[in-house]
């Protein structure tokens, strides 16, 4: 088996080495540049991952491994434009940096490139990739609108919270690492159960997520702290919060998200305490938890050797930052 | 065989009872009602033409079609957006009924949707399938890029744009006809003939355009007549004038497309009387004479018996106002 910085090491030779510039320039350059930021490359890496895994061969799962990665990083440019997102990976978003129209038609073409990636599989087993990866496109442009939607819905339950990241986020963690599956011919119950990995490992990353961006280091988060707080974003501790709030810490709670003229640090503060008084840290920790605990439930009944899955939990552990 | 008509009827048909609607809901009315606009149909049209042609099954060939058919209305809802266009055939485009961000995803999702259904065929033919539209889909994109891009640049050769339209408007023909062809199991010489009669077809089709947007009817032509000469968008009309255009013709032609205190009618009348003094109807006309000439060729040397081109002969034909 390979370990994760030799996979690692060969996604970023290929992103290195691949050729993603065609002409007219106007329409490539924004592409070349969205996929030059880099970023974890998370979604190809658990595409290696499964294959190796499952015994398949590495070669032949980087090609549609690039394909997951060119498919999140069209949703960005997309979804930086609905945003008015200013800032991607610490430089100007491809929609800032032009404009919108070469988001959506460069972000239109990344997709396709995808589709072209994703496809580059052996024929006998086309039919259940194209399946696999329609109904991933199709669950997180589904998750989208629900974020989207949810910013001027007055209420959010728990429930539409979590089915919304599960579309937006998590499948597409399943999807990469059931088409490592696939590549590899895993059977169909592993398949199955590595998917379900997957999806639990991606609630658990987004869980994190809302998490750290109130109680995150800002050097190793890489975003503001408290920006979901600032902008009133419905996260799951926002959400959590008015469920379990009651009498005073409701009224608090409503005032301090309403107060406009709050600056930023106080706002974060107030409502930080009252997260702390609530106990949603703890809450969402715990839930954060038990999906890390499934998806390593999930990973334990496969039907491969155990020491083939260190690689795959070590990877769960450190994304969730725990100690393997 | 089966008729234009009766085909025409199972397309009818078939987007009158597939459901397009899904949850949630601000995602799929956007979709449901875009395609609720009708139009043409002719991308189906030519897929279930082109199957039946080459012997094969229609009901096959119904779910593919469809996929043509959303990746052409996910185009204009994107396209819409890039042009700031306000109508589309007749009724507010789903950019200005909306907004931009609701036309971004709900184009997205249409664009999961048209591979979906594209995906629709028997395994054996899903790789050709896929490469094909992977393919076309690129080039349409690259064409909208290039049309985008002529906008503010100053020389734009005859060349590059008849290479703009083929890209963006012909290869989509082309596409559908070689799907049909594809799904029929035809051979590979007839399948790239019919192809190329698909991608002629379409460059004569796009030509007749810029040519009605001047000399059409506008009762037939069904937009406002001479958009191209007020928004002065580079036709082929506008292109060829220039370059033919000397001395007193050439100077009297810029300053009318720079004029603008002139109102609409006189810039156009204006302009319309130095494209006739220099003969740029007919050589429009000619072109798209000569592109009609080379498909109904590419279909003359398509190895089925004869009897079996004329639906699509016809089609041709008509398309281009032409008797039978």
């Amino acid at each position: 088996m390979h370990s994760i910085q030799s996979l690692q090491q060969k996604i970023t030779d290929v992103f290195a080495t691949e050729n993603f510039f065609f002409e007219p320039s106007a329409l490539y350059n924004p592409i070349v540049y969205a996929l030059e930021q880099g970023g974890k490359r998370l979604r190809p890496l658990l595409v290696l991952m499964s294959a190796d895994l499952f015994g398949g061969d590495i070669g032949e799962a980087i090609k549609p491994s690039i394909g997951v990665e060119l498919f999140h990083n069209f949703t960005l440019l997309h979804d930086d434009i609905m945003d008015n997102a200013p800032i991607r990976r610490g430089r100007p978003s491809v929609f800032r940096k032009w404009n919108a129209n070469v988001a959506i038609l460069s972000g239109d073409t990344m997709f396709v490139m995808a589709y072209d990636y994703i496809c580059k599989v052996r024929k006998e087993v086309l039919p259940q990739t194209v399946d696999l990866f329609n109904d991933t496109a199709r669950k997180v442009c589904e998750g989208q609108q629900y974020d989207m939607d949810f910013e001027t819905q007055q209420d959010v339950s728990l429930d539409e919270y979590l089915l919304m990241i599960r579309l937006k986020t998590a499948v597409l963690l399943a999807c990469s690492v059931k088409l490592g599956a696939i590549l590899a011919n895993a059977g169909e119950e592993d398949t199955r159960a590595v998917y379900d990995f997957g999806e639990n490992l991606g609630m658990a990353f987004q869980l994190q997520d809302d998490y750290l961006d109130i109680y995150g280091d800002v050097t190793k988060f890489g975003k503001e702290i408290g920006n979901d707080i600032v902008t009133n974003k419905k996260t799951f501790l926002y959400l959590k919060a008015f469920e379990t709030a009651r009498g005073e810490d409701l009224v608090r709670l409503t005032q301090y998200f309403s107060d406009t003229d709050a600056d930023n640090e106080t706002k974060i503060s107030r409502i930080k305490q009252i997260y702390s008084q609530l106990g949603i840290d703890k809450l969402t920790h715990d839930l954060t938890e038990q999906y890390l605990e499934k998806a390593l439930h999930c990973l334990d009944s496969l039907t491969v050797a155990d020491e083939r899955k260190v690689g795959l939990r070590q990877l769960a552990l450190q994304l969730l930052n725990r100690e393997a």
